[in-house]
């Protein structure tokens, strides 16, 4: 059966395309506050994964014995915009753990948000492996293998420490066993299909790791304070994840990925949200997501989060034609504004 | 019920995302070759509209007495780039008739198309309404304007006489009367919806015309004989449109739309293809444009089209992670390599 439509693109008195997709809403222990479509066919998190990567750096203790902090912690979780801002940090953190661009495994790719790609052709520069989204990433890779004094080439590979470090994490958190389907991600790093429900637990456990031991705990609720305290690193001016986690205040970090996914750690009601677009558009992720957490009353009525709420469709001489929307599916849904920890 | 999924992605062992969506093949007659998923819903033809939009300028004799040619016919059916080669024919044609860049209704867009970004943030210059994919409708519209000697101010808005031509000329070959829900395009242009088999057999009266009147059935031929004499006008270097209509060798021309549309004209077999992916993406339109073509016998082993069938997802290092391929909807129907126009 398909899944449900959960967004709608409407131009004039028409929905000219439809988003169809999948949400689960767990708590720790397991159980879903809500869920739509199937949650049970594997799917590839993508940059979702992020904050899960970041955790076996994270619990090696590598942060504060190579002198880094939360500005380095959210950028591993970051998909960013190559903003200076962004890859001044990268380049920053490569030199204090003696590594450099050389060393990062994933390829050069344009930036896409403006003005970053207009400025660099300007100067005449061209995009670097820094540039790419998941440099933070990477060099949260490389910090972990230098923190145990291991080699870092061919750190992207399944078969490194860090790699499986990450996927034996990514297991634990998800309440599995056994080698996950993998696939190669856009950076080259492994990623790690799973059920979406069994990703959303994983998530939930970031949002209430109180039954975990306290050094996981720590580390995970170091990398939440991290997302929540710089959402400009995790994404990038006028992104999705930086607008949202903006707007929930301290209350939630959220991470997109590829392909349609969005996730969402929710700490004060210790929920994890995960959400997959069938088509893998970004755009209904955006807005299947900012609907979930206004749902959750978590939203408030900041301007450029109800502009993903419910998007204007503009033309080219910035009229609205038409708005991007959740559908009845979520609109609809009966799920209470912000339950608290307690009622799980 | 959902339509069925027409293109699957790919990402290491696993499917990724699907796209779902419609599918028309129609002769001149109205009755059907092919057909999948809902093919009543009016949807919106978006740029696919463009050779029936060009269709009054063509009818009108403007082309004639205002000395212009298969190349200002092609544009007008065009979705460029904004390469030099457009821009420079648009400016061109803009004189020709005694109008400027200022007349054009279309706004201004970025281009999308490396080189053509690059080197116009390296020289200084900012688009212009030139540089809009649908400058050459837009300039269509205006010498319809010119060659009847009405005024050109808001040959955008629905009741302009241009617009009113377009609608009547789209009602007529869809087999349609009254008046037909409409938006407003991204380019500021109304567009008109209609069922995706309408207008699959208005597109099948593009490839053949013979029962229509002497002067349509002549404007039509040329139009279409202009798309596939200038590949590269219609849409650019290595843009779909482009890339499918030489490799069809002189044997159909097709036409892209946002939202997921895509057209295609087979004259020789006087059939009319119309498909719209449900959540608008270009990418599964291409591809599932790529399979039917292919599917009969259209395509041959011109290596570019043979990337849009079945297209390798690339990683930021280049090296294959996935495929964008056609799903079993498509490779498996029933459809023979193209019959003859005397079989309809």
């Amino acid at each position: 059966m398909a899944n449900p439509i959960l967004v709608e693109v409407t131009r004039g008195p028409l929905v000219e395309s439809v988003h169809r997709g999948a949400v689960a809403i767990a708590r720790a222990d397991g159980s879903l506050l809500f869920s739509a479509g199937d949650i049970e066919t594997p799917v590839f998190p993508r940059s979702s994964l992020k904050p899960i990567q970041a955790l076996p750096m994270v619990e090696s203790g590598a942060v504060e014995t190579l002198g880094l902090g939360d500005e380095e912690i959210a950028l591993a979780c970051a998909s960013h915009s190559g903003e200076p801002m962004h890859t001044s940090r990268v380049a920053a953190w490569l030199r204090k753990i003696g590594c450099s661009e050389e060393d990062l495994a994933c390829g050069p790719h344009a930036v896409r948000y403006e003005p970053v790609p207009t400025e660099m052709v300007r100067h005449g520069y061209r995009p670097t492996r820094i540039h790419n989204n998941c440099s933070g990433k990477h060099t949260g890779f490389l910090t972990a293998a230098r923190h145990w004094g291991i080699t870092t080439d061919g750190y992207e590979r399944l078969r490194h420490p860090v790699q499986e470090a990450v996927a034996k994490t990514l297991n634990q958190l998800a309440g599995l066993s056994g080698d996950l389907p993998w696939g190669v991600d856009g950076c080259a790093a492994p990623n790690f299909a799973l059920p979406l429900v069994a990703f959303a637990r994983a998530v939930a456990r970031l949002a209430d790791p109180a039954s975990m031991a306290q050094p996981r705990a720590n580390a995970i609720n170091r990398i939440v304070r991290a997302m929540i305290s710089h959402p400009e690193l995790v994404a990038g001016t006028d992104r999705s994840d930086t607008v949202l986690i903006r707007a929930c205040n301290g209350r939630a970090a959220t991470k997109a990925g590829a392909e349609g996914v969005y996730a969402a750690i929710v700490p004060e009601a210790g929920l994890g949200i995960m959400l997959k677009i069938d088509d893998g558009a970004g755009r209904a992720a955006e807005t299947a997501m900012a609907a979930i957490l206004d749902k959750l009353a978590l939203l408030g009525n900041d301007p450029a989060a109800r502009k993903l709420v419910r998007a204007p469709v503009l033309n080219t001489r910035s009229a609205t034609v038409g708005e991007r929307r959740a559908a009845a599916t979520l609109t609809g849904a009966e799920i209470e504004a912000l339950p608290s920890r307690a009622m799980a």
